[in-house]
C-alpha cells in the first residue's frame, strides 16, 4: 500500500505516518510535510521520484501528473484500469492525508494582498483530494486531521469499510466547495461585483443547538468566514446555559435596533419585535426607562446596552428574569450581581455598534429558493415637512428614535415615543390600524404629548385620526400613498407636524 | 497563441474556436471537442500530442499533466517560470474555455445511480479551470459560453484587459465551488449525514428582482438545485407584472399554511401573517369564507388555493384588488375574468400540496452568521385532553384548522375558528393575552361558539378567562407552562374543552 501526505496544517501529521509506516506502508510526500517527515525518522520517498518530474514553477506545478492521478484514479476492479497502470508504470496510490494552502488565514490578515491571497489558492491539493474522493471505493481520502486516528484504527483491523471511505469523500467535496466559494467571495468582494447567477455561500459550524425554533426541529448555528467585528456571532459568552435558537434569532431583532443608537440606548426585545427602547444620559436611566415601556413583555426577553453594564444597571436587570443581556461590557461588579442568576445569559460584543459592510447580505428562506437583498443600512436622508406645522426640536428627537424602532418592528408597525422612550408598540398587524390602535391600548403612559413612526405609509387618514386622539403632537412615515393629502389635511386639521421620511421599512 | 478547449456543453464552441484559429491561434482539445472542431475543418492538436502521455482509465486522466499546468501555471513576468518551461519543453497555453462534466443534470434523472453520479464527478476540467483562473494575469479562462463574443472582441482589439481576465476568474472559481457544493450536497444526502461543519449551500438565480423588501435595497431570487416538486419556485407565472421581493415572501407565507389542507382551502395572507383562512366543499366556497374573515386586510394580499381556480373563484376575487393569487391551475373561463385585471400575478403551481422532503432546511439570517433548522413539518401527533369536557368532533375539525393557521402567523399568535374559517386571528405580539385580546377585537363574527389555538403554551389562566369570556368552547394549545393546572382549572369551571398538542409552533 502507498499513502500520498501533504499537509499545510501539520497537525497530528507525524504521529499519522508513523502509523502508516509501521504498518509498512509506503509514503509519498513533497515539500515541507516530505521534510517534517523525514525529521521525524519516517522513511519517506518525494514526488519527483514517482513522477520523474521535477517540482517547477516555484512549487506551482508539483503533483499534477498522471503517475500521481493515474495512481488514484484507477478503479481496481477493473481489469483494463490495472493493465494501462502496468504499462505506463504507474503504481495505485490507496491513502491520501491532504490539507490545503491557507487561504483563509491569508485573507484574514489585515495586510494581505490580492497576489498573496492568489499565490494561496491551492491547486494540487485539492486535484488529489477530488481524484482520491471520487475513487473512494478504492482510495480512503482524509482531509481533516480528526480523522487520523479513526483511519488508522480501521487501517489496522484490516479493509477499512466502504462507509467510512464513502463519508471521508464527502468531507473532501465539503471541504473543496467550501475553499472555492471562500475563493470566490473574496475575488468578489474585491472589485465590488454583484452576486453571480451561481451563488455559492460558505459557512462554519459555531455550535449544534439543543433543537431550532420548536422542539421537535433541530437546528445549528453557523458563522460566515469573515463576519464584521459588531456581529452578532462575535458575541462572547460570559455565563449561563447554552444559547438557543430563538435567543440568537432574538438577539438579533434586538442589535440590528440597537446598532440604530450612537447615545446610550437599551432594547428589549420579545420574539423578535421590540418591547421596549429608550436612550438616557447613563446606560442604567435608559435601562429604567425601556424597562418601564412594558415591564410585563421584557420578561423573559432580551436586553441589549450600547454601554458597560455596570453595578446600577444589572441590579436594575436582576431584578426581573430575562433570557439575555448582550452588552460591550459588563463591570465586575456587575458581574458579581448577575452571574448570581443562574438562567441569564451574558454576552459580550466589545464593538457593539459597529455596522455590517456594503457586502452584507439578508436572506429569506422560501420554499426551494432564497431571496436575497442588501441588508437595510439606511434610516433615511432627507426629512419633509409636509403640514402648516413643523415639528420641534424635542419632537424631531423623540421622532427619529420612533422611526429607529419602528424599522426593527414587524410589518405593520407603529410606535409611539415620548421623552425618549418607547411608550407604545404595535407590531405585526395585517392592517395598519389595528397597528395605531395596539400600540395605544397597549400603552402604560398617556399618549398626550407623544410621537408616533409608521414603517409604512398611511393607505387612509385614520391612523392620524387616531393618532389625534390620543394626543400625537407629531408623525413621521415614509410617505407615498396616493390618498397622502388626505392624511397631510387631518394632520394640518388636528395640530399635528408631520414628516415624510421617503424611506419604507417593511420588515416582513 | 494557444488555446485549450474542452467542453461538455458544445454551445458556441465551433464559433468560437474558428474566431480563434483564424487569429492564428493554436487549438488544442481533446475527447468530443476535438472530434467536433475537427468536423468543422478546425486545425487541432490532441492534448496527447502535448503531453507525450496517452489519454487513459476510460478518460479519467487525460489533462493531468505538468505539460498543461506548467503552460497554464507559468507566470510570463517570472524568467525563472519562463527558463523552466524551455527546460522541460511546456509551451504556454494562454487561453482555456472549458465547462465541466453535467453533474446536475446526471443527478437529475430520475433513474440515476450513484455509480453514475459518480462517474461524472469532473476532475481535469475544475483543475484546469482552477490552474488557469489561479494565473489569470496571464490566461484568459471561459467556463461559461455567454463569454466567447467578449473573449473574441477583445482579442481582436489586442490586449486584453486585466479586469476582464479578472471577471472571467471570479466566474470560474464561483462555478467550481458550485459545482462541488452540488456534489457534496448529493453525496450528503444519499447517507443521511447531518449538516457538516462547513456548510457550503449553492443557489441558481432566477431573476433580479426590482427591488428588496424596500426600494433602497437590492433583491434577488434564487433557487435550490434541486427544489422539490411544490416548491413555491416550481410556480410558474401566467399573467402579471414582475414579482416583487415581497409578494414572493408573504407568498410563502400563504403556500407554508396551504400545505397544512387536504380538503379544499384557501389561505389569504397580508405581509406575511394569514388574515383569513377557510376550508369548504369547493374552493369557491373557501374563497368566500376566506374573504369574509376580514375584508379589510385582504386587499393587496395573496390568495392561495389548493384546488383549480374556476370561474365562480376567479369572479369573487376579481372583485378586489389582490397582488397574487397562487393555485394548482385556473380554468380557461377562470383565466379569462382575471387577466382582465391588468395588476393581479397569476402563478400556478401544479403539486401545490407538495411536501418538502426530510433534507429540507430553513434558514433564518442572524449578523455574520446563519441559524439553520429542520423545516417545521409537524403540526401534532397525539392529543390529550386535559380537561373534563372533551371537545366534540365538529369542534375537533375547528380546532385542527386553528393549530393549522396559528402554525403559520407570526407568535405570540392566537387564532380564532368557527364553522371551518378562521374569524379572529391575532399574530405578533410581545404578551399572549394582547395576541388573544386583538383577534377577538379585530373579528368581524360572534366568537360565541368558536375554538381558539395558540402556537405556545398560556403563562398564566388570563388568555383562557378571556376565550371563556368570548364564548369559546374549546381550546388547543401545546400545553408545558409550570402553571398548566391554572389554565386547565379555568378551562374547567368555564366549560371549555381543552386539549393539549404536545408541540409548539413559534415562528418569530
Amino acid at each position: 500500500m502507498r499513502a500520498l501526505i501533504s499537509v499545510s496544517d501539520k497537525t497530528g501529521i507525524v504521529e499519522f505516518a508513523k502509523g502508516l509506516a509501521d504498518m509498512g506502508v509506503e509514503i509519498i510526500s513533497t515539500g515541507g510535510t516530505h521534510k517534517k517527515l523525514e525529521e521525524a525518522g519516517i522513511k519517506v520517498t518525494g514526488v519527483s521520484d514517482i513522477t520523474g518530474f521535477p517540482e517547477c514553477l516555484d512549487g506551482r506545478v508539483k503533483t499534477l501528473h498522471p503517475a500521481v492521478h493515474g495512481g488514484l484514479l484507477a478503479r481496481r476492479d477493473v481489469p483494463a484500469h490495472m493493465e494501462q497502470l502496468k504499462e505506463l508504470g504507474i503504481t495505485p496510490i490507496d491513502i491520501v492525508a491532504i490539507n490545503l494552502y491557507p487561504f483563509k488565514e491569508t485573507i484574514m490578515k489585515p495586510d494581505v494582498t490580492l497576489a498573496d491571497a492568489i499565490e494561496n489558492i491551492d491547486i494540487g491539493g485539492p486535484t488529489m483530494l477530488r481524484s482520491a474522493a471520487k475513487n473512494h471505493k478504492d482510495v480512503m481520502v482524509i482531509c481533516d486531521p480528526a480523522d487520523y486516528d479513526r483511519a488508522l484504527e480501521e487501517l489496522k483491523k484490516g479493509e477499512v469499510p466502504y462507509e467510512f471511505k464513502y463519508e471521508l469523500a464527502l468531507k473532501v467535496f465539503q471541504h473543496t466547495a467550501a475553499y472555492d466559494a471562500m475563493i470566490s467571495d473574496y475575488l468578489r468582494k474585491q472589485i465590488d461585483a454583484p452576486l453571480p447567477d451561481n451563488l455559492t455561500l460558505t459557512f462554519e459550524k459555531v455550535q449544534e443547538l439543543r433543537y431550532g425554533e420548536n422542539s421537535h426541529q433541530k437546528g445549528l448555528y453557523y458563522k460566515e468566514i469573515q463576519p464584521f467585528s459588531g456581529a452578532l456571532v462575535n458575541a462572547k459568552q460570559l455565563h449561563g446555559k447554552e444559547l438557543s435558537f430563538n435567543n440568537i434569532n432574538d438577539t438579533q431583532g434586538a442589535l440590528g435596533c440597537l446598532k440604530e443608537f450612537e447615545e446610550p440606548a437599551v432594547v428589549a426585545v420579545k420574539h423578535a419585535n421590540p418591547c421596549g427602547v429608550a436612550v438616557g444620559e447613563t446606560i442604567a436611566e435608559a435601562y429604567k426607562k425601556a424597562y418601564a415601556c412594558d415591564p410585563t413583555s421584557i420578561f423573559g426577553g432580551i436586553i441589549a446596552c450600547n454601554r458597560e453594564v455596570d453595578k446600577e444597571t444589572a441590579e436594575e436587570i436582576a431584578k426581573i428574569f430575562v433570557e439575555i443581556v448582550i452588552a460591550p461590557s459588563f463591570s465586575k461588579e456587575a458581574m458579581d450581581v448577575l452571574t448570581q442568576k443562574k438562567n441569564v445569559r451574558l454576552l459580550e460584543l466589545p464593538d457593539i455598534l459597529g455596522q455590517p459592510d456594503k457586502h452584507t447580505i439578508d436572506i429569506k428562506k422560501v420554499s426551494g429558493g432564497l431571496l436575497v437583498q442588501d441588508a437595510d443600512n439606511t434610516l433615511f436622508d432627507e426629512l419633509k415637512v409636509v403640514t402648516k406645522k413643523a415639528p420641534t426640536d424635542k419632537e424631531m428627537k423623540d421622532l427619529e428614535i420612533a422611526m429607529k424602532v419602528v424599522k426593527h418592528t414587524r410589518s405593520n408597525a407603529i410606535v409611539f415615543v415620548k421623552d425618549g422612550m418607547t411608550i407604545g408598540i404595535g407590531p405585526g398587524q395585517t392592517n395598519r390600524i389595528w397597528a395605531v390602535e395596539n400600540a395605544i391600548r397597549q400603552s402604560n403612559f398617556d399618549t398626550k404629548g407623544s410621537v408616533m413612526a409608521s414603517d409604512a405609509f398611511f393607505p387612509f387618514n385614520d391612523c392620524v385620526t387616531a393618532a389625534a386622539e390620543a394626543g400625537v403632537t407629531a408623525i413621521i412615515q415614509p410617505g407615498g400613498s396616493i390618498r397622502d393629502q388626505e392624511s397631510i389635511d387631518k394632520a394640518d386639521e388636528t395640530g399635528i407636524a408631520m414628516i415624510f421620511s421617503g424611506y419604507r421599512h417593511f420588515k416582513h
